[in-house]
């Protein structure tokens, strides 16, 4: 009786696929496998006590609003609060520019929603975000992607992009999923100086910019843009809308996210999400400002930093102590993920299970390509924050093994070629 | 510069406006104002004081899990107590059929996602649900309204409706939004008939189901379904998706509510939610299962239905002590809202505006039709939950002014005209 749904199914849920990937990380829930390819925050530093601290006072002070319908807009004192926090990193932005979201996977659904008609084009870095492209594939968007380096996306290579006529640039400048490098000073005045020249806006994702180890803030491409546009106008904010999220720095459990946008793009948007979910949880509104309020996010962020930093080094040192000299990897100043490149023509899908055979996991790297064009073959994507750094040590001998026998495989195979 | 952004918007956005009556609503926050206007539970009945024991359980117990990312479908144990509750009205229903969604609005918005390409039609009551026609209108669906009478959708004119190819049916059996109709028995079996004759699939949505305070319980559309399925195929879930939430038994701040329909619709529902906002708030479920569990979810009902009855009651008496005679309404056995119909050719944007002269507000009638053919000129949809029975009262009493007001009006303008 189902083909009566199924025959009756949108066009869009066309291009929907479950994902290979996803299914086969199901399996790294097992207890004996060390995961490095999750997403996700370590738990050992989420603010349990002062959560619990929050809930309490939420609900004995407010508990009538915060288990009440709310605004779609989002709760005020929250949105006053993350214009002053972003403030500090010269993000001049009111709150009526701040739309709560349910984490920022919504941010980019809304996004997709409010730009994307089918067939249109949209920038992205080789390679990106996996969320972002399901986001917008639902819309029907087609990529136009420009490779990244060691200093982020290749600004050299973007005018020829830009020339197909993109509704928009996604980026990810800080510490990118998945690669973990950050796009330098240098290109991010190139980035903003195009997006001008051509009339491209860009959507910049930041969900990891306050979580930086080493080396200086670098100004977001919000900001740059709002500089250069003031020198002809005085705007505040134009060509860029900025995302970020609370699921790294206190929670993704809370699903709490937001967007900064103009103000006629956050009435156009909170329409959207009126009609998509009506507005983000009342209640986890409250509990966030509570937690996050009086420095203690501030307090908390150096914390995560602490604990992130040593989980890279030692990635870091166990990469560099057990792979071959063949592989490469990035340095991520920051973030959650870095990226490893293999010799050309490995597989990254047969290593992967080469590797759930020595009990470790991670991410192939073609997922992270917009056009599934097999660039990521040679890739994996590692995930330093999750794993305790005595795993991490473990988690990388594992996968040393399973990688020189792949390279060993392939070499046996390319010498039967040959 | 935000112009940048406009021309760029997609075309699913032209559809989207900003509604007049959620403008004019906000002056109803003024505390001098009694509300019949939002569609909003009673705090007064908000279990407080057991949200904040699940919390400090939850976060005791279950911190490092709860305030983690889980799994798009929904925390299982959470899937397993609704399929077990759904299970004492008839509802034959696995944990694998139960999605959990942010908001019965993001069920709807899921719906219009996998169903509707622009122009698709959809059977609507007229009225209906305002949020169900702002999901859908994203997806450019276009409407073919059934009246309704006060045994709910008048089935004797379905078959027609039908005869379009419409992608589906969207009903609301009980104590419909806005009208506060529930489908009668026997309409509900010739519904399922004609569904199955013509193969049109029905998603049912029940957020009040729970809320009866007179009369038998009468079997939801799912249930009647499967009973008609099973004498040819014995298959569980059929031709019926069916909606249901928390926000009216437990709390709207939460924004939890779920979907049941057959395995593979919930698969690809589920891959639609992934990009749509990866999953639920994983906490909001911990809680609302601790919340919920130990029968406390049955008992609780139960003093919710007593609070609402008092205040349906109310609102039927003052209105019938109070409103002329030319005005009728709607006696509804469950729900939140009643319906008022003034005499033909009264105008209830004018009424709204002298009923707020009054310092009392609801919702006109036009906001509810799907293909604003102004059918809805006359009416008024009024909410008795959430006021106290004497603002209830008081309320009626003031609108009777502004209603007597309009009708004279009406009537002189009627003498002018003549």
């Amino acid at each position: 009786m189902s083909t009566l749904w199924k025959s009756r199914y949108a066009q869009r849920t066309l291009g929907i696929k479950s994902s290979a990937i996803r299914e086969l990380l199901k399996v790294t829930q097992k207890p004996e496998i060390i995961s490095f390819g999750g997403g996700l925050p370590a738990p050992d530093v989420f603010p349990v006590e002062r959560f619990e601290e929050a809930c309490h006072k939420v609900l004995c002070e407010h508990g009538a609003q915060a288990l009440q319908y709310g605004t779609t807009e989002g709760y005020q004192p929250l949105r006053e609060m993350i214009a002053q926090n972003m403030a500090r990193y010269g993000i001049v932005a009111k709150a009526e520019n701040v739309l709560l979201t349910s984490g920022s996977q919504q941010a980019l659904d809304l996004i997709g929603k409010l730009l994307v008609n089918r067939g249109d084009r949209v920038v992205v870095e080789a390679p990106t975000y996996l969320g972002a492209l399901q986001a917008f594939n639902v819309y029907g968007a087609q990529y136009v992607p420009v490779p990244v380096d060691n200093d982020g996306l290749l600004t050299e290579r973007l005018e020829a992009s830009l020339r197909t006529g993109p509704k928009f640039m996604y980026v990810l400048p800080n510490f990118q999923n998945p690669a973990g490098v950050t796009l330098s000073e240098g290109r991010r005045h190139e980035l903003i100086l195009l997006a001008d020249k051509y009339g491209i806006p860009i959507v910049e994702d930041d969900p990891y910019g306050q979580l930086r180890y080493e080396g200086e803030h670098i100004p977001p491409l919000v900001v740059l843009d709002r500089e250069n546009l003031r020198r002809d106008n005085g705007f505040t904010l134009g060509n860029v809308v900025y995302l970020s999220t609370f699921s790294k720095t206190l929670a993704p459990g809370i699903r709490l996210a937001w967007i900064v946008a103009p103000e006629d793009v956050i009435s156009k948007l909170v329409q959207l999400k009126q009609a998509a979910d009506l507005h983000t949880s009342t209640f986890n509104q409250y509990v966030a400002y509570e937690v996050a309020r009086e420095g203690f996010l501030d307090r908390h962020v150096k914390l995560i930093r602490q604990v992130y930093r040593e989980r890279r080094d030692t990635m870091l040192q166990a990469l560099h102590d057990y792979f071959p000299p063949e592989v490469t990897w990035t340095h991520p100043k920051g973030g959650l993920f870095l990226w490893v490149t293999m010799p050309e023509g490995t597989d990254s899908e047969a290593l992967f299970r080469a590797a759930l055979a020595e009990n470790v996991a991670f991410v192939p790297g073609d997922s992270f390509y917009a056009n599934n064009d097999h660039e990521g073959g040679r890739h994996m994507r590692l995930n330093f924050s999750h794993s305790h750094p005595d795993q991490i040590r473990e988690g990388i001998r594992r996968l040393s093994i399973a990688v020189k026998m792949q390279l060993h495989a392939h070499n046996r195979l390319a010498i039967v070629d040959h």
